[in-house]
C-alpha cells in the first residue's frame, strides 16, 4: 500500500503521535473505495445499545446478525466499521483484515435517566480484537460532562501509548442546553473544539443548524460576521474549529429526509471541507442492495463524481 | 471427550475467545445428560442471598447444606451449577470435577432499598475454586444500570483473559420501568441484546410476556409486524436479539405454576430456539426424589423426547 | 500440638481454604482451655471505638491499658482476642504467641450519623502483627450494606490468599429494619447466611428473639412450622442457616442480665449447637478476679461441666 | 546557556527540587527576551476550552490554528506557552525546542454548571510532548476546592518526581465567595499562599482589588495597617504571601482596558515585585503585528525600559 | 546520641513498630532542649492554610518567610517543626538535620463549607523531604469522620512501613456535636482514644473543659466519679484514655489568655502527665525575641524548673 500525498499530508497533522497510531490512521484513510483521497465513510452500529434490537434491526432483519454489518462495510468499500464490544467480538475473527474496526468504549440505553454513558469496553479489548481505533462519546454541557472528559482523557492516553487511534463522538446535550441548542452552530463548533482539545484524532459531530445558543457566543458571531447562512458555511466553521482543519471531522446524517435530501446534504458537507460521513441507521435499516446503492452514491459524492 | 458437531458449531460463534474460555464453554456444553446436544439445564442457588435461608431452604431442609446442591446437580446430570462465593467454597473440593460451576459475582438481599447488587466475589475466587464461568446480574433500566455495566465490563474482560466464560443474568427493573414492563417482550429482547453487547457468552433472561413497554418500540413492533402472540414466537425474537442466535440464551422459570404448566412452558421455550433452562427454587424446594424426576422430564424435553 | 478428631472434622468443612488459613483456624480451635473441643470463647474489645474510653473502661480502670486484655485472655484460657489496630499494636510483641489475635478491620463511633463503619486496619496490618484472623462488621439491611459487603469481599479474598482466617460480625440494622427486627429470628438467621455466603470462616451474631420481622419470611416460618419457641431452637436454626453447621458461629451476650441469667443463656446457646461465645463488656468491665471466675464457668458450660 | 546570577538566586529558592525540575525552571527563566532577568511573560491559550472557538479566535481567525500560538510565542520572545492537550499535541513536534511549553492538565467549559474543572491531560502526556511544566487550575473557596487540591497534590508529586515544574492558576470562586470577593486582596493573597503551600513553583493569580472579603481578615488588615491602597502595594502583599518572594508569581491581565491602561497596570505589577505577566486573549485576539508590538512593550516594561 | 532511660521506656511502648519508625520517634524525643526528658514542645505552622497569610503572619511579618519558622524552632531548641508541603519544601534543604520535621498531610481553608480537609501531601513527600513524621488531622464526629479515618489508616500504614512516625491531630467537630462539646472532657478523651486506636504514635488534642457532652457518657462519669474538676485531672484522664499513657499526647494552647495564664495552663497540663505542648500562633505571631523568651519558659516548665 503506497500512501498517497493527500494522506501523508493529513498524517503530518498528527505530529505528536507514535508510528503505531499513525499506522492505524493510515489504515483507515487508505482503506476502501475512498482510500487515499483523504475522505472517509464510516459505518457505526451502536443502535442496538441505544434503542434496542427491534427498533434497530427489525426493519431489515438480517441486520440482527453481527456478521451482516462487517460484510456490508466490506462490500460497500467503507473506510471503517464502528460498534460496541459484543458486535465486534462476534465477527472480529471472521473478518480479520477485511475492514478497519473502531471499538466503541461507551454506550447508553433508551432506559437511561441521566445524560451519561457506561464504559462498556477497554483499550485492552480493542487490542485483542485487532481494532484500529477506540470510539468514545462525550456529552458537552451535560451535568456529567467532566466525568466523560476525564474518562476519554485516560482512555485516549492509553490508546495512543499502544498505537491506536481515537475517535470522539461529540454530542452536546443536557445541562442548560435547549433541545434546539444541541445542534446550534456555536455549540457544534464548540463540541468539535472540545474533542480536538481532548486529543481526538477523528471527530464526529452532527451537521449544525443556523441557530446560535449561547448569548455570549451570539455577540461574537454577529460582531465578527461569521457566516452561518448555509450548511456549507457552517461545516467550514466547524472544520475551522477543529484546529483549522488539522483534525479529521466526520458528520452524521441530520434529520430524517429522503435520499435526495441526504445526498444534497452530504454534498454541502463535502463542500464545507468535511472529511466524510458516518451513516448508521440510514444504511443498515434498508435492504442490503439499496444500502449498497446509497453508499455507492455517497462515496461518489466524496470522490467529486456525484 | 469428543466434541460433537453441534457444540463445535456453537463454539465457532465465540470466535474472539481464547482457547481457555472456549474450553470452559465446551466443558459446560459437553457435561451431563444434555452434553453434546447444544442444550443446557443449569441449577442456580442464590436464593439464600436474595430471600434468606428459611424462605429458600425450609421447604426442603436438606438444602440448607451446600453439598446438597452439588450432589443434586451431579445426580440429575445437569450442565452446570451456579451459586455465590460461600456456597461454592463449601463444596468445591468435595465435588472437584463432578459438575461445572459458575461463581455468581454479585448478589442482593431482600433488605435492599435500591435496585443494585453488591460485588461478592472475584475472578480470582472463580479461578481458585476451579469454576468454569463467572455469573453476574445486571438490571437494565435501573438508576444504577451504568455502574453495573461497568462492573461486568471489567470483570468480563478479566475473566476472558484468564480463560473463563461469562454468564450474564439480564433482569430489567427500576428506573422508569413499570412492574409489567420487567417482562415485556421489547424489554426482554433488549435485555438479551445488552448482555450480548456487553460480551456475555451465556445470557439468562426471563420468559417474556406479550406486553410492549416502550412507546417507541411499540411503533416498530406494530409497523414491522413482529410476532409476539405466542411464547414460542417471543422466545424466537429474544434469540434473534441475541445476535441472531450467536449467543447461548437460557430462560428461568416464569410465574408459579404446576409441573404440567412448567413442562409446557419449557417446550415452548425449546421450540423458540432457546439453549435451555435455569431452574432454581422449582428444583431445590422439592424433595430430592421429586426434583430428580422433574429434571429428568425437563432434560427429555430438550432432547426432544418429552 | 496434636489436632483432635473434633477439630479435624471442623477443618474439613473449610475445604476450599489453603493450609495457611486452616492453620490459623486450627490455632484458634486448639488454643486455651477449650482447645480441641470444637468450642471457642473469644474476648472482643472494640468498645473504646464504639462508645469511648470512659464508658468502656472506667468501671474497671486497669482496662484502660491494652496489655490488660491480652493478659486476661491468656489467664482465662480463651480461644482468641479481638481488637482494633491500636489495641493490638500496643501488645502484640509483649504477648507474641500467648493468645491468637483477631484484628478488627472496621470500626464505628458513637458520634456516627449513619449506619456504617470506617476501615481502620488492613490485611497487611494483621500480617505484621502476627494475627490469626481479620475481623469485620457488616450491617445487613443498612443503606450502606452493599458497600460493606464489597469491602469484606475484597478483604476476605486478600486475607485468604495470605493464610488468614476471616471472622464476620453480622449485625442487621438500618434500612427498613425495625429496632425489634435487629434481633428477630428470621433476620438473625439471614445475617448468618449472608456472612457464610460472603465467605466468613467464623460468624458472630446476636442471640435471636422469637420475633419475625419480614412478612414474606413469616409466611414460610409458619407454613413450615419452624420452631422458634426456645432460644435453643432458635440457635439451632441459626446454625442450620450457617450452611447446616459447616461454619463456626459464636454468639455475643444478649440483653443485660445477672450472671445466672447469662450462664443460663449460654447453656441454651450451647445446646442449640453454637460454637461458643464472644463476651466483651461483661468480661472487662468487672474486676479481674470476678471476670476470671465468670469465664471459668462459661468455659465449663461449653465443656459440658456446668 | 550560562545561567545568570539572578536566575541562580531564584532557583536556590526551590531547594527541595531535583535537578530535573530545576532544569525546567531554568529553561523557562532563561528563555526568550526576558531570559536571565528573573522575569517571565507567558502566553496561555485555554480560551478555546473555556469559551469556545468563535469567542476565542474569531476576532483573529489565524488563531484557530494551533501553530499560530507557538509561532507567536517564539516570535515575541516569550518565556513559555501554556495550553491544553490538543493544542500542544498539534504543534509539539514542529516547534520542538523553540519555546518551553506548559501542559494545562485541567479545563472547564462555558457549559459548566458547577465550579470545577475536568482533568484533561496527564503528567505522562507532558513528558511525551516535551513540556517543561504542568499547569493546573484550582478554585479556592469552591465547593469542590478540596478535590482540586487533592488532584494537584497527586499530579504535582508525580510531576516533580519526573523532573517537571508545576504552575498553578489559583482562581478563588464559588462557595460563599461574592463575585467581588474573587479578586479581593485578602482572597487573592490567600490564593497565592494556598498555591505555594500546595507546592507550586510558579503561581498565577489575578491582580487584586482593594476590597477585603473575609470579616476575620478585614480585622487583621486594619489592625496591622496592611497597605492595600495601590495596586503596587497589593502586588507586594501577594508576593509576600507567596513565601515572602520565594515563589515566582505571574499575574493575568485585569478587567478590559486600553493598551495604555494595560501597560500602566503592568508597570504597577512589576513595581510590586511580580515575576511577570501571563497574557492570553489580549495577545491572540489582536492581529499578529499588533500583538507583537504590544508584547514588545510589555517585555520592555519588565526590562525596566518602558 | 545516647538514648536516655526515660526515652527508652517510652520507645518500648511502641512495641509493634519497626526500627525505622522507632528511630524517628527517638529523633524527636532526643532533640532540642527537652531531648531525653520524655517531654516535647512542637512548633506547628499550618495557619497559612487554615486562616490565610495575613491573619497568620501580618502580626509578625518576618513569619511570611518559611525559613523563619525553621530557624525559630532551631533557636528555641524545640523538639520538632510541623507544617504543610510548601512550607517544608521551602526550607528542608537549608535546615537539613537542624530540627526534626513533621509533614502535615491534610489541610483545610477558612473558605471551607464542610467539616473536612484535603489531602495535600503524601508519605512519599515526607520521605523525599527527610521528615521524621507525617501529621494528619481527623475530625471525630464530623459527617466525614469515617473518610478521614480511612485516609489516615492508609497513610499511617504506609508511613510505618517506611519508618516514619505518625502524629494525629484529633479535633472533634461537626455532626451532632455542639460547639461547647468540641472541647468537652468526654469528647476530648474519646478523641485521644480514637487517635490511639487508629495507630497514632503522637496525639494532639485540645485541653478539655469540664463540660460533658454525651448523655450516655455523663452517666458513666457520674457513676464512676471520674474527677474532671481541675485541668490537671482532666489531662490525666485524657492520658489514661490514650492507652493508659502508652501513647505520647501533646496539647495545643487553649483559649486566648495572657502569658501568665498560658504558663499556668501548661503547668497543669504537665502535672496531668502530658508529653508536652504544641504551640503555633502564640509563638510566631510574637516578635522573635519575645517568642524565644516564652518558649524558654515553657521548656523550663516541662523541665520542672518553672
Amino acid at each position: 500500500m503506497k500512501i498517497t500525498q493527500r494522506v501523508k499530508k493529513i498524517l503530518a497533522n498528527y505530529e505528536s503521535d507514535n508510528p503505531g497510531t499513525k499506522t492505524k490512521l493510515a489504515r483507515m484513510l487508505m482503506h476502501g473505495r475512498l482510500g487515499g483521497t483523504g475522505h472517509m465513510v464510516i459505518l457505526p452500529v451502536d443502535q442496538g445499545f441505544e434503542h434496542g434490537p427491534a427498533r434497530s434491526f427489525a426493519p431489515n432483519p438480517p441486520a440482527y446478525d453481527p456478521h451482516y454489518h462487517f460484510q456490508l462495510a466490506v462490500d460497500a468499500g467503507l473506510s471503517a466499521y464502528a460498534a460496541p464490544l459484543g458486535m465486534i467480538e462476534a465477527g472480529a475473527a471472521s473478518f480479520t483484515g477485511a475492514v478497519p474496526t473502531i471499538l466503541k468504549l461507551n454506550s447508553s440505553t433508551s432506559h437511561a435517566t441521566s445524560k451519561d454513558q457506561a464504559i462498556t469496553g477497554s483499550v485492552g479489548d480493542a487490542l485483542r480484537l485487532g481494532c484500529s481505533a477506540i470510539g468514545f462519546t462525550i456529552y458537552p454541557a451535560a451535568d456529567d460532562q467532566f466525568e466523560m472528559f476525564e474518562e476519554i482523557q485516560e482512555l485516549a492516553e492509553e490508546a495512543k501509548s499502544v498505537g491506536l487511534a481515537v475517535v470522539v463522538w461529540s454530542y452536546p446535550r443536557g445541562g442548560n442546553l435547549s433541545k434546539e441548542g444541541e445542534t446550534a452552530i456555536d455549540v457544534c463548533a464548540y463540541a468539535a473544539q472540545i474533542a480536538a482539545l481532548l486529543g481526538a484524532h477523528i471527530i464526529k459531530v452532527k451537521p449544525p443548524t443556523a441557530h446560535i445558543e449561547q448569548p455570549e457566543a451570539r455577540k461574537v458571531y454577529e460582531a465578527q460576521g461569521i457566516d452561518v447562512s448555509t450548511l456549507t458555511a457552517r461545516i467550514a466553521h466547524v472544520i475551522q474549529s477543529a484546529f483549522n482543519g488539522r483534525r479529521l471531522v466526520v458528520f452524521s446524517g441530520g434529520a430524517a429526509k429522503g435520499l435526495d435530501g441526504l445526498f444534497d446534504e452530504i454534498r454541502q458537507i463535502r463542500d464545507g471541507g468535511a472529511t466524510g460521513s458516518i451513516i448508521g441507521r440510514n444504511t443498515f435499516q434498508r435492504p442490503r442492495d439499496e444500502a449498497l446503492v446509497m453508499l455507492d452514491t455517497i462515496i461518489n459524492i466524496y470522490k467529486g463524481r456525484a
